[in-house]
């Protein structure tokens, strides 16, 4: 079977790099160019230092950029919409890691992003990246745009409660707790080693842009507020969610199990985590460093109708990355967990 | 003038060492016996490593206790309620910093500690130990009961708003995130360094006994509730609380702003932490290593009614020890802040 | 091709852990039995909560064990020695991760490990497990015993060196620092998070066992000295091994490199790395999570004929369960890297 | 008494924040200026969080300063020199934190340095800033220039040997493993975050600048050399050295105790540390954060005539800026313990 050809643009950051190290070990890609400007002609360990012997591939310029069958874009948010129309010409299929194609609306990017959108029109072509969703329309999709980090946790774990139309809409409060990876590799006092060090640091207690996606995802048409707030760790790779959904129905949480079940029960990435005891009886995102999982628990107050539930995921993978190599199997018709089979370390 | 004799009871855990530790620069305490049944006999340096060359004080089993003014009892949960009786009989002052004595009720202790108090008649005997919300009651005390860490952190952040009436009963949703040291001293797999290190971990979603304090001491005689969660980081020392209040009237931030001058402008150990930009513009806790001081920081969502309360605090600071030698000095009439002004490290 | 059947013994530690984890995805092994007194009966994912969905497998006892192709065994130290003679009619093939077979000689057993060897007259019969250095006689052996996690990285360092007779005997100093899985997974309180957290702690300055297995592998019949000291640090996996070597002859750095890449140009898990500039110029255990890599570095001092050479591992791959499955390829002529090929994360 | 005046020129830096905590707490000291370029006209804890509330000082230009009585000089490397006259107009006594004034010959100073001193006619006048070797000096000195923070620690370690001829000269080994507040308050790459997390990076394995103040104060006149490496860890405050030296005589383990005891018995700062057990049984940085101590333990080899000595700081402390306001204290005959008595924390 003919090898589908890959490129990846915008190659030397993080989630360049976590595609690159999954599609060098894809059976079935052939991976043609990788682009940085800032590393081009160099081996791309100079950037990704944990492909030392691994490969012995370059980076080239954007605009040495030949034809393929599919392109990652890695690009800093912004540089996607720009440029969509050249990279339409390279490659028939497209996956964007980017913030710019995640949104159905110009006027919802408008005020989160706080600038126009570039290529409006675009936004309705482009599939919403979270498999467990939008599988189907992945099949026959030609552009894919991975969702948010802290999107894809908080949507895994409140999808199925929200399609059943079992929470109280409005009062949802959902905390992520992240690493430092999803900043990205450029540094700033803010991932400065002595600053960041130890830290439990609230930085986006309000408007966190991530909520245009959730609440895209999981309105199904109703007016609705997600009470989201992000803080940032003394972690590189993992966001765990926290989320506070208020029940409209008293389920107990055999129900709660089986409205999972039946939603993931056969999802390769999603499993339920939920035990009696041990120190991994709810989603720990230090077992998924380098996995493209994401693991769902939860747990009923017995005083109200909260309920906790609790998801994780390495940012990188299962929140950028894997997720993109994912729904490039998908649209491949692959084996779905290709390239995507690593388990993840304990002790880590 | 004459010193007051102190001696504190169990005091080879973290919050008897950080007593001792504030005790031994206090210039009006003597400090008379440390007790700890482990380490009977021998010096103070061998449970408490940072006070070698500081001191030559022995441990003494809690048999040898002798008479003096004020009793520190740092004995674990249960302990204190159990002896009290032969504890009053030592010392005419006695400051707790164990759960036994925080609940004004012992039925409400049942519910939330799973065992009848052994006490229930001394409840009443006790104040509260937070000094900012029971100062005049503290003067002329001879029982405190210091207040759990987390209760400390959240009652300190929503106590002007609730005070005032102004947060939508039943709505709130409270995240601690703390760190290994509130576990105390005894090693587990819970703490084994090799689980522990680098983890998220949902310890308590529901249910944290602390929440009793928290309605206890916010609940102005109305019903309401407390959703509560707590995570378990990689860090040793510092509590950060994130506590979504949903407001019943249209408040801008500096309304928000007065009313928390209004409330705490005067306090030794409470700051205001907002500011424009900075990775330190909401309350930290690494900063606050070895200080007593409780740092609030807010954000107010531009879509909703939404208030975010962000409050700081070292667990076994003002969250513990730090907590009871303010008790301790307001008791007597020193200056609240001897023995307390440690600025605390940056960076750390 | 028929598979080989193969049981691990002591599989609830974090080298069992391991193992069963590489098994697991190793194509020509078919796992039988996987054993744990204290988890028999319960689901390996218990034990290794990375593994939960990947595998259904449970523990059993010691004592069900069948027979099988061959036998991994990952117990306690001591217990390899006590039951050998039960284990070889189990299987024919043994792979030991314990320290009772890394030795040649009864009496340097007793002399670092204080206490005698129980079979002595085994301990020629197995192969010291480092394949760069022993590759030959794995190919035809039944029984090969892992090397210590620090020898391993230490030997690999000076190997190519004491083999060619370029160092001054008698004057060589390596420090290792280390993680803390290299300690097991029993809670002590030398573990205890609060403890372990941040430290640098200088743990075994002088008599390391695992320098009697730096003799036997690096003295070449004259009589040395390795001045070895181990430091732990704030790190769960990984060692770091800084060796500072005195040279006989006035060799540069292009001599050395040419020393190094003619004993290890051939080989899949060794790598030279030395660059000019950039945070990992030098070997960086943090890389090389998860995977069985051994990097190597080194810097010739202008001053003196001192050489330092910086070498890297996972303890717990390189260290331990991957330098295991690495003879087992060996021992059953399989592609050397099979079940081998993680190359490890960046950022992390 | 009079106070003494003090300002500080570059104080927007990390040690600069430390001269400045520990000055706010001293009662001889009144506090003129402070200078940063970039954050003058602001207040200083805009820059040095840790100090909100603690005072309303603001940073001024350095163009600003006024006559003072003592100026501490924490710039960049290179500024002190380039500047040293206008400083000795605006204060009659200086203590200069960076490496410009360590060393006592400019041709030392270039070849360590690689630039030419620019006045090297002042190198004589400034007594080298570590106590315990030159406290006579420093009662009647003008001018003192603290220790690198390396040298600091290890010349600590070390004098008592070689003072008294104890020691092979051209064997000894040293490695430093330290923190990252070391590296200054500038973001890099190196000090980003998801990169200097978890490392053990070996960034200097020779010709570190620090050796050369370790010859300038260990040689006594003899030849000498320093094998000097140094280690990066994931730690912010802190470093710990292992020196391995060969003794001459056959000397026991008390016999060294005499000669530590006999030469830092009655030293405020250096405590020998050195147990049969525990966690904590040779020096650990971590418990020194925010002290002045430097921590001193050892271990002879049984089976040769090594002698490992290691020993504990807190770079920015005992290292830097605890240093320099010791060395202050003793130039203007104050106690010398006096805003330097903070013990530390247990547990951190």
């Amino acid at each position: 079977m003919r090898k589908v050809s890959v490129s990846i643009a915008g190659g030397s950051g993080y989630s360049g790099g976590e595609v690159l190290r999954l599609l060098l070990f894809h059976p079935q890609v052939e991976l043609n160019q990788i682009t940085s400007e800032r590393y081009a002609g160099k081996f791309v360990f100079k950037a990704h230092p944990n492909l030392r012997s691994i490969t012995q591939l370059k980076f080239c310029q954007l605009s040495e950029l030949q034809k393929c069958d599919v392109l990652f874009l890695c690009l800093p948010h912004g540089k996607s919409m720009q440029n969509i129309a050249e990279y339409k010409k390279i490659a028939g299929k497209i996956i964007d890691l980017s913030g710019d194609f995640r949104l159905k609306n110009g006027d919802v990017y408008e005020k989160w992003y706080k600038r126009p959108h570039l290529n409006p029109e675009m936004l309705g072509q482009f599939v919403y990246g979270i498999p467990e969703l939008h599988r189907e329309e992945m099949r026959r999709a030609s552009f894919v745009s991975s969702a948010g980090c802290n999107a894809t946790v908080t949507i895994l774990a409140l999808y199925p409660l929200f399609k059943n139309c079992l929470v109280e809409l409005g009062k949802t409060v959902v905390e992520v707790k992240g690493g430092s990876s999803e900043g990205g590799n450029s540094p700033s006092e803010a991932s400065h080693h002595p600053e960041r060090s130890d830290c439990i640091r609230s930085y986006k207690p309000t408007q966190h842009r991530h909520i245009a996606e959730m609440l895209q995802e999981l309105s199904f048409g109703e007016d609705m507020q997600m009470h989201f707030s992000a803080t940032a760790l003394d972690i590189v790779r993992g966001a765990l969610t926290t989320c506070h959904v208020f029940l409209k129905e008293d389920l107990q949480e055999k129900d709660i199990w089986k409205i999972y079940r039946n939603e993931y029960g056969h999802e390769p990435f999603i499993r339920i985590v939920k035990e009696r005891e041990g120190s991994y009886r709810y989603p720990e995102p230090k077992l998924l460093s380098g996995t493209n999982y994401c693991d769902i628990g939860f747990q009923k107050d017995d005083d109200s109708n909260r309920l906790v539930v609790i998801s994780a995921i390495d940012n990188l993978m299962k929140g950028a990355a894997g997720q993109a190599v994912q729904a490039f199997n998908i649209m491949h018709g692959f084996e779905e967990t290709t390239a995507l089979d690593f388990p993840g370390l304990h002790p880590v």
